[in-house]
Parts: structure tokens; C-alpha cells; sequence
């Protein structure tokens, strides 16, 4: 494969900031040694993020994204500042693009703040040297953080040493979590109940499934593979007890009530969203389901648009559950596919889809987003196990966070 | 989804065949109601065949393939009339468009026979109904049982006829054979033995093995998946006898030492051979690995170019097992992703891959091309299976195919 065809959730997402006229568009043209970005001498000249999808030596595949400048002014500026905020969220380089003879505006203090605090690495462009006065000298603020560098998009000055400063700072991820191997010994038996509708994709097993089957076989344990009227009778059948019961959501209270107690149940939901890191995170947002009043504002969002099965459980089944759960009548908004909205302020909390369909990055980005806007976010899976009084039991394997749910009794 | 979107596997393909200037691009442009082939008075105007993807009503999404003249004349003429015989083979329902004012030549009888012989459904179009004297009649032969109709692509005459019986003649395809679920009773455990090796795709299952879990969950029954290490403990902690075990090919002969003698085995490569009618073609095909001599050529042809994983098998370890088995050192030949030989002649037999990335409609184009060159055609499970005197044991589970085997005691 390619270079060239490097999904773009797989490239390094460089986050390109700064105030308008720094020399954003100017900097990713000399990065890349190509005219990609529309540059100017007109203030606000890139009003919409843009992408771009690059190899950059040596650090490979990457995406950058250039963004309207921190300071546009009016209604429809600040509504181009928040957009380069939220990019933050998608950034693993964030550069700071500064004009070295205006030195660091509030502007680029108060994202560096942000920058900081979401622990991204960051390095300080400070563009234009070669319409710096011989002997004039910027002063950073004291113990800002990050490394600073002197260029010019210009003329090429420290371009070079740019890009090695990019590779240097970039950590790569660590390596994923796993979704259940860690809770398998070689030669456990781990039951998966899936429900068979007419809904499923025909023929075929959904990617947290397959997922969970492979992760299963690499921990040398066997899977189990039942639909839930299945279930009973297999468990009956097996010589031995499974150590764990993995259910689609969506049958949780038959399939809890079919599992012997003493066997760990939990759902795919609730893996996928361990595997993915959020777990904690959308565990928390579920709380906030017992604080409910009527009119508050729930979003319900999904990652595809295509999926019958995902819609009706969005569109009917949770509202359903959710006014039975809390015996109150909020209004309920819909979000579906690649759309989700840019203003989340006005929610009261968000029930997202799994995002079996979203790449991780898509979905870390939609969480990352709610917190900065203090929404409380949780997924269907685990909303559905709340509301069924099965949550706790589900979150049982899961020691790490069964102090959090010892200050909730109530979930 | 909208019908522009239906893949071209699953259009109904309607092949237009006949002699140079019989009016075959003039007819699409006349059914379709646009400009889409070139049509000119040049004789042999089409000289490679012309795929589009076009909806007919009252038939639906279908695919026009429009071909050149079956007359054409000299080495490459010859090739061109053997690119549409082959087109045959891709052929949902055969058009054979005549200049009414010629009537049937010996061509279009030929072609005729072979439509009849492959039971395509045809209809006979004579063309050029303007042209035609007043009280001149064309007498088709007799008992040439397709019906026949008088069109004019110029003038329309006929054309909305034309496409109502084009919807007449379709067979709609019959429901398509089970996996494996036609041998399991509800609450059967099925046990499935999944290598993973660093060559699998990530994360992942292969769609053969999703689509038998799926077919095993539909009838009912549960679906037990390990590794090939732990199939022996996985069977001693079964409660119960599982009804059949299906193994990956590349570890049958560990698989087969396994499974006691009492319990079905067979493999993914021949169940999906099955599901997809071909075992009978492919079983009989392996056969000819028995009649081998030094310097025959064989064929190694695998669906997709970028799957380490087969291009080990097929470059390095089927010519391998090949030799051992036959002991003698034929010519081995490689395709892979689309590309396909045209001419086939030359080779003693075909081995080719399962085909899961293939669409069924081309794999079963590629066997039926093998079979119109008379080349045997067999695939890497069913060879693998024989290689290691295990295709007896493998092809147990049905009974259909046993007759054939008794007539071949040495596989
Ligand atoms: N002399 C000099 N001029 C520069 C340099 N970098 C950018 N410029 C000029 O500064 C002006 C603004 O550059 P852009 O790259 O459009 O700046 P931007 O940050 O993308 O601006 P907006 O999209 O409007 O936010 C253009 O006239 C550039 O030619 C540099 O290193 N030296
Ligand atoms: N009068 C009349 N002319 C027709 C009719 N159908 C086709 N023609 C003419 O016949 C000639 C050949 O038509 P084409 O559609 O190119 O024939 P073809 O079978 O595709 O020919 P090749 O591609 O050369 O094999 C053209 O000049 C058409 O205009 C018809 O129904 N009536
Ligand atoms: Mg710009
Ligand atoms: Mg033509």
C-alpha cells in the first residue's frame, strides 16, 4: 500500500494557530515545499479549517489542518475561533504560528492555556525572522512550556529544522488497551450473545464483535457464540463455566437474567468503550440521567445514517426508556452520520451511538468536544444497562471504576 | 441507497451479441432511451466489450454489455469474438440482435447453441424492422426455442416490448444454498478452528469465517471458535459431542489429528465452494493433480494482490506441496487481484484461491471460462485437503458428492 493512501485517521494531525496575517497558510507551503494554501496579505484569508494529507519527513503520513486566525472579529469570526478551538481536539501537533515582531498576543496565551491542559504537544513558530530588525530580540513569556523557533515561510530560514522539531515532540500512542483478553487465561471459555434481526448486516458479524472474537482467540481462550435464546441452553451444554458473558445491549435484561451469577456479564458496548479509552468518561455522563427535568435538552447522536438497527433504537427505544427511567419529558434533537453540532452548549446531556462506524479518532474528538462545552456525554450501551438496573453488574469486571460507582449507589 | 449506487455484481448483466452492424449499440441506445454506445455505419465500430450500468424499468438496476461483432474476421477478429463468447459466461440474460432483412446466420446459430447449452435465457432480436420490404417475412429455423421479436432501433418500434420481455425471460437467481446451517439442529455446538497469524488482517475476521458464524447462529445453533493450539481442550470441555468442526485449510492436517473420528470435519474453503455451488467443479478438478507430468502448466490465480497471507500460500507453498505430492516439476504460473488470463489453452489446471475478495459473479465467470477451455479448475483448500489425504474426510458431511468420490479412490 501506498503512502499515498494512508486513511487520514491514521496520519499525524498537525494543528496549524495562530492570529490572522501570521503566516499559517504561508508556513504549510514552506513545510511541505508545495503551494497547497491559499496565502495572502489580507487579514482572515482562511476562514474554514482546511486539510491536508502530506508526507512530511521523517515524520511520514500526516494531516494539517489550517485554521481561521484566533483574533477574526464579529459574530462570525468568533464562531470561526471556536472552530479552531475545537480542532484542537483532532490535534496531535498543535504549532503555534506567531509574527515574530509582534511577539505573543493574549490570543495565543489564552490556546497555549487550552493547548496545555489537553497536554498536546506544541511548538512556538514564531514566522517572518527575516522582517525582524539585526538586533531586535522577542521575548517569551517565562516557563511557557513548549519549544520556540525562529523561521521564515518566506525564505526557508529553520524550515528543515521545523520539521525535525516535529517528529521529536510527537509521542506515539501507546499501545491499545485491550478489549477482554486482559480479563482471559489460556483455554477460558467467553460466551457472546448476538442477537440475529433482520437489521444485522446480512451475512456478516458487526467490527466489535469480530473484534471481540479475534481478541479473545489472541488471548488463547475460545469464544462462544450464541443468540440469545441460545443462551441457556449453551451455558447448560458447556463443560465448564465461561469466565464472562459479553451480550449486545440491546438484550441486556434477558441475557442478565439468563447468566448464573457467579459468571462476569458485561456487553460489547461497554468493552468497546474500555478498548477506546472513555469508559470512565461515559459512565460519568450517564449520571446525570437521574437529574433529568422535563425540557431539558438530550441529544441523540449515531455515527452512521445507513443503519436501521442503530435508528430505531436512537429514535424510538431510547426516548422510550428514557422518559419510563425518569418519569419526566425532555426534548429529544437527532444527530446522525458525520454531522455533529458545532454549538453543544444547549444540551443537557448527549447519548451517543457506539460508533462502531466512527474511526476512534472521530469519537475521542465528539467526547473531547462535550467536555470542553461541560455536556455530560454516555453511549447507548451503557445508558441501556442504567436504565435496566444492570450497570453495576456490567462494570463488575472492571475494578478501576467501581469506586466511582461506589459514590453513585444509585446507578 | 440509491439504485445508482447498486454494485455491478448485483445488476441484472444483459449481454448484446451478434454480427458487425446488426444494430447492437444502436439497440441499448434504443432501450436505455440515451446516447450512451457509439453507433456508426462502419462495420466493426465495437471492438472491445462496452459495460453500462443503466436502470431498465419495469426490470431494475441492470448492466448492458455491449460486445463487438461475432463476424469479425483475421487474428485479432478472432480474438474479439472470443472476448464475447466469453462475455457469455457473465450473462444474465442474452440478447442476440440480427438485420432482419439477413435473417440467422451460421454465427448467430452458433452462439445459439452455446446460449442453449449454458441455459442462459435469450431473447432474438430482429433489427432493422424499418428496413424491412413490405411483404417480406424472415423465417427463423424451427424449435429454436427462444421467442423472437421484430424491433427497429431507429424508430422505436417495438422497444417498449422489447423491455417487458426482457423481464419475462429473467429467472430471478433461487435462493441461494446455506453455509452450513442445513446440517446443524438448533442448540448443535459447531466448532470453528481460526488461525491468527500476523498475516490476518488486524482486529478482524475473514469474511468466510463471519458468514459462517452467521449461518450457524441462524440455524439455531452455537458457534465455538478457537485457535488451532486449543481445539484439542476445547473439545474435552464441551459438554457435548459438537456436530462438525470446520478448520481453516492452512492447519488441516494438525485439525484432522485432532478431531476424534466420530465427529464431521471439513473446512471454510469447501463449505464457501459449496455455498457457492461450485464443490462439485472444484472437487472434480483436483483430480488432475494425480495425471501431472514434468513441464505441464499450472495455473495459481488468486483474487486480491494485497494479502500477504495467500501470496505466501500461493507462491511458496502450494508449488511446494504440489511437487511433494505429484513428484514430478510442472510450470507454475501466477495472476492475481483482477487480472485473469484471456486465453487458458495453455494450462494443464487451475489452482485458485477461495476467492472471498472475489465477487461470486466473477469467480464463477473465472470457473466457467475453465471450463469452456476445458482447463480442471480446483481451489487452495480443496488441494490442500487432497495434498494431505484428507479430502475423503473433508467432503463427509455430503452425501451428494460421495458418488463421485467412490469412482476416485486415490483422492
Ligand atoms: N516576509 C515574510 N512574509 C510572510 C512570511 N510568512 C507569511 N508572510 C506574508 O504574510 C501574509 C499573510 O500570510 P498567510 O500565510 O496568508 O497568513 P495566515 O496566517 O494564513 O492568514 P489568515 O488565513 O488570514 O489567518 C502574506 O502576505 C504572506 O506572504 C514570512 O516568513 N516572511
Ligand atoms: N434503418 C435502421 N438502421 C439501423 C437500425 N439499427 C442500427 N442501424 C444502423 O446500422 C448501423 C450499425 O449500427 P451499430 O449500432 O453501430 O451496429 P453494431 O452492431 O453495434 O456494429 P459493430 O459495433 O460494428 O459490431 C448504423 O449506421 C446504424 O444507424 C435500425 O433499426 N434501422
Ligand atoms: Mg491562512
Ligand atoms: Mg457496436
Amino acid at each position: 500500500m501506498s503512502l499515498n493512501h494512508t486513511p487520514n485517521a491514521e496520519r499525524v494531525h498537525i494543528g496549524i494557530f495562530g492570529k490572522r496575517n501570521a503566516g499559517k497558510s504561508s508556513l504549510i507551503n514552506a513545510i511541505t515545499g508545495q503551494d497547497l494554501a491559499v496565502v495572502s496579505e489580507v487579514s482572515g484569508t482562511t476562514t474554514d479549517p482546511v486539510y491536508k494529507a502530506m508526507e512530511i519527513l521523517p515524520l511520514g503520513p500526516v494531516l494539517l489542518i489550517d485554521t481561521p486566525g484566533l483574533d477574526d472579529t464579529g459574530k462570525l469570526g468568533e464562531l470561526r475561533v471556536h472552530k479552531s478551538w475545537q480542532i484542537l481536539n483532532k490535534t496531535d501537533i498543535a504549532l503555534l504560528v506567531i509574527d515574530e515582531r509582534q511577539g505573543i498576543s493574549p490570543e495565543d496565551e489564552a490556546i497555549l492555556n487550552r493547548i496545555a491542559k489537553k497536554q498536546i504537544p506544541c511548538i512556538i513558530v514564531m514566522n517572518k525572522h527575516d522582517l525582524m530588525p539585526e538586533n531586535q530580540k522577542v521575548s517569551l513569556p517565562e516557563n511557557i512550556g513548549f519549544p520556540a523557533i525562529e523561521v521564515s515561510a518566506s525564505t526557508g530560514y529553520h524550515i528543515p529544522e521545523l520539521r525535525e522539531l516535529l517528529t521529536s515532540v510527537y509521542h506515539v500512542p501507546e499501545e491499545k488497551f485491550r478489549i477482554v483478553g486482559d480479563l482471559l487465561s489460556p483455554s477460558d471459555f467467553a460466551v457472546l450473545v448476538v442477537p440475529i434481526d433482520k437489521a444485522a448486516p446480512k451475512g456478516r458479524l458487526i467490527l466489535p464483535q469480530q473484534q471481540t472474537i479475534r481478541d479473545i482467540l489472541e488471548a488463547d481462550a475460545t469464544a462462544i457464540v450464541c443468540k440469545e435464546y441460545e443462551l441457556r441452553e449453551t451455558l447448560e451444554n458447556l463443560g465448564k463455566k465461561p469466565k464472562i458473558v459479553i451480550t449486545d445491549s440491546q438484550v441486556f435484561a434477558k441475557v442478565s437474567a439468563d447468566t448464573p451469577k457467579d459468571i462476569l456479564l458485561t456487553s460489547f458496548s461497554i468493552l468497546m468503550a474500555r478498548y477506546k479509552g472513555n469508559l470512565e468518561t461515559l459512565v460519568k455522563g450517564v449520571s446525570i440521567l437521574d437529574q433529568l427535568k422535563d425540557g431539558d435538552r438530550v441529544l441523540i447522536s449515531e455515527g452512521c445514517t445507513h443503519h436501521r438497527q442503530c435508528d430505531d433504537i436512537g429514535s424510538v427505544k431510547i426516548p422510550r426508556w428514557v422518559r419510563n427511567y425518569t418519569g419526566v419529558e425532555p426534548e429529544f434533537s437527532y444527530s446522525s452520520g458525520t454531522e455533529f453540532p458545532e454549538d453543544l452548549s444547549s444540551y443537557r446531556m448527549i447519548i451517543h451511538c457506539g460508533g462502531c462506524t466512527l474511526n476512534e479518532r472521530e469519537m475521542k474528538y465528539r467526547i473531547a468536544c462535550s467536555e470542553d462545552a461541560g455536556v455530560p456525554i454516555t453511549n447507548y450501551g451503557i445508558a441501556i444497562a442504567c436504565m435496566q438496573g444492570i450497570l453495576r453488574r456490567s462494570l463488575e469486571p472492571f475494578p478501576s471504576i467501581s469506586a466511582y460507582l461506589e459514590n453513585h449507589k444509585d446507578l
